[in-house]
């Protein structure tokens, strides 16, 4: 790309062009992100049209918006109308909505008409991550009419290697792989060789539910159904690829407390960032208070044997970090369907279990070391651990029970479990730790 | 499914026979490991051969075992020749060498020598994830030509949807979707109808970097060569989803300090579980100890403030949360591509500036509270507030640095940022907090 670049420097556009078209779109689109904007402008108008629209559909969300806003509207149909319907509504989603009216006004009726009616789908449902580029067929046909009419239909997208069998009314009766065509005898009925065993989604279903349905029959396009079982569109695993990253994304982000967004760090503004994080620092902190406020009922134990105050940290950060394995691996499991309600009595028992087995080891190395190497007294360090075994204990069952509470709620498991069982955990930690430490040692 | 249960219950075998190969595989799997195993077993027995090899392909891993230990030599054959090749060192990668050895005494010469193959690629890289049931063409040929050969390979998967061109050293020169040959004239020739910009990987290459590769390009399947740029096989996208899948399961489990595993929760034992967290937990609480010794090195001064121990958890746990947010947005940045060790100075400038911004409201908020709500005193108000600025602007600077200097020395950034980000932090805090009370409150 190093070449392309110098000679886009020296204005040798011509040669720039032919060079850039033998290179992948992807490529393309990635390298007119990071030469200066003007630049891209230019390069991206000598681009044959084709190209440049399948380009566009691969370009960030700011880099699409800063080339529409200065070509001409003549070219921005141009590229609308090569880019496939799903892409133009992702682009048009983002964009403002004077903007949308300018673009509808111009299009055809027909691709209006679709727009419109994919734009209002709900956003993350079926309907509006479904494209309408596929091939249908009837079941009456035989294999040379129907390879004659994928033929006609002429797309050259992966969308086209299923084809989809609908009856009159286009309802869904069946599917045949393209290739089963190629392979079948030509007088063969389609009847004859399509699956009638399908997997499908509502244009209202959604997209999480439509990616769990990708996985689970290791599918490479689904069809999308109204609510009168008519056929209305296919969703490609690309989409789905997407999904299933902006999901464990947005997992990532609640469960440490930032609201979720789908853009990218680098290209987020320092007021976006701070806005997505403030809201649960804030809530958090003031929980934190609370803890405190523990502290200070106990103010007169303290100043008793101030040494008591130097194991906070530890029993703290320990009950976090215990509550914080536990509710990842449910909030996981929750995600990937693995966990459901159900399994709640499994999970506490589960975790009582393994908080007693870590619990022992982590309580005995630490009596080890306070009573044997830092020699504090017995009775503080039998305090320290048994306050230490407690809470890893409460920490493991709450940590494990929260996500799936938060679910029978309808509550993101990752928002309610993540940030919040630290908090939670330590307040239980300090309860504990003073109520047994007062009573061992008669504050 | 609850009718065929009840026909099983019944022994009416044949019955149930016949509703369940009406079903999708995948379904059939799901339902086996729900049935008692012993029932389990003898209803795969009494499935058709080719549609009990598929159901095999889709059970859990104990379930294949389970299946595997009590079928004769015989009927494993027949399953594993029908398997693909890919599922059968699946299977075989999780099975006892004994086992191995038997399957592989008894499959024939052709076979023997490519599972022997592809269980020597290493674990993760793209030649133990690939398929060999693709279908190759020759540049030479028409399109009527390929599509005999492709109906002579006939091989109904999603595998064959694109073609591969190679030369007679078996080099990859091209590929053609197979819509393209039905979409073609049949005299054109497949070289005028191929793309040469393939993207491609080596059977050596790390299947996390193949499925970056997948996302870039949209892709459905890749082609894989060897050293000497041959076409050794193909990688699909329904194996991609899964390692998608895999890699931010693992990242959640290392970011809270567990040893990462592909097991279901639900389906791990207890002891299994207790090892894979106590490591982290024992590392994690003796850091946390140096953390106390910071408290213990000012117990004078707590013992003639002991006000002061009451803001530590709010200290901790907000400094915690602060550094938790940025390491995890720049982990996740990492994880999918768009942060580089390159993007340093960004991230620290950004972190600094998120830091002042959040930072100053948090401070505010908390300002407020105490010293007009709590009436503490202006002092420790201060000593407080400006702990806490301070803490938070740090966390986040450190926060965002850790992960990449993790990745500077190719250590996992979710090991090292994770669990460890909240113990850096604690200890920042509370050195700030007694460093700024003693000076302020002239302790």
């Amino acid at each position: 790309m190093k070449v392309i670049l110098k000679l886009i420097e020296n204005n040798r556009y011509k040669e720039a062009r032919s060079r850039l078209t033998q290179k992948n779109v992807v490529d393309v689109a990635y390298f007119l992100e990071e030469i200066p904007r003007k630049k891209s402008l230019v390069v991206f108008r000598i681009l044959p049209k084709d190209f440049g629209a399948e380009v566009f559909s691969y370009m960030s969300r700011e880099q699409q918006k800063y080339i529409a806003e200065n070509i001409t509207d003549k070219e921005i149909q141009l590229i609308l109308n090569k880019l496939l319907i799903d892409d133009t509504v992702d682009f048009l989603e983002e964009m403002p909505a004077n903007f949308v009216k300018k673009v509808l006004r111009n299009t055809d009726y027909n691709t209006r008409k679709l727009l419109n009616q994919f734009l209002s789908y709900p956003e993350y449902s079926s309907g509006s991550i479904m494209t309408i580029e596929y091939v249908d067929l009837k079941k009456e046909m035989n294999v040379e009419q129907a390879l004659e009419h994928v033929k006609m239909t002429g797309i050259d997208k992966e969308t086209i290697d299923t084809c989809y069998v609908i009856d009159n009314n286009r309802r869904l009766e069946g599917i045949v792989p393209l290739r089963r065509l190629v392979l079948s005898e030509h007088d063969a009925l389609v009847e004859e060789i399509m699956d009638r065993n399908i997997i499908y989604t509502h244009t209202f279903e959604d997209q999480e539910d439509v990616a769990t349905k990708f996985k689970k029959y290791d599918l490479i396009s689904m069809p999308v159904v109204d609510r009168e079982n008519r056929l209305v569109g296919i969703i490609t695993i690309d989409d789905i690829l997407d999904i299933i990253e902006e999901e464990a994304t947005e997992d990532f982000q609640r469960m440490a407390g930032i609201e979720p967004t789908e853009e990218e760090y680098l290209k987020t503004s320092i007021l976006t960032l701070s806005k997505h994080r403030v809201t649960w620092l804030l809530i958090l902190m003031i929980s934190a208070t609370f803890t405190g406020n523990i502290i200070k009922q106990y103010e007169d134990v303290l100043q008793s044997a101030v040494l008591l105050a130097a194991f906070i940290p530890m029993l703290m950060d320990t009950g976090g970090n215990a509550g914080s394995q536990s509710s990842t691996l449910v909030i996981r499991g929750i995600a990937l369907g693995e966990i459901d309600i159900k399994d709640t009595g499994k999970i506490i028992i589960k975790e009582f279990l393994v908080g007693i087995i870590v619990g022992a080891v982590l309580t005995l190395v630490n009596f080890l070391r306070l009573y044997f190497l830092e020699k504090v007294s017995f009775l503080i360090s039998v305090a320290v651990c048994v306050s230490l075994f407690v809470t890893i204990l409460l920490a493991k069952v709450v940590g494990g029970v929260l996500p799936i509470i938060a679910k029978r709620f309808e509550v993101d498991p990752a928002i309610m479990a993540g940030p919040l069982i630290t908090t939670i955990v330590d307040a239980v930690a300090l309860m504990v730790y003073f109520y047994i430490a007062t009573t061992l040692l008669n504050l």
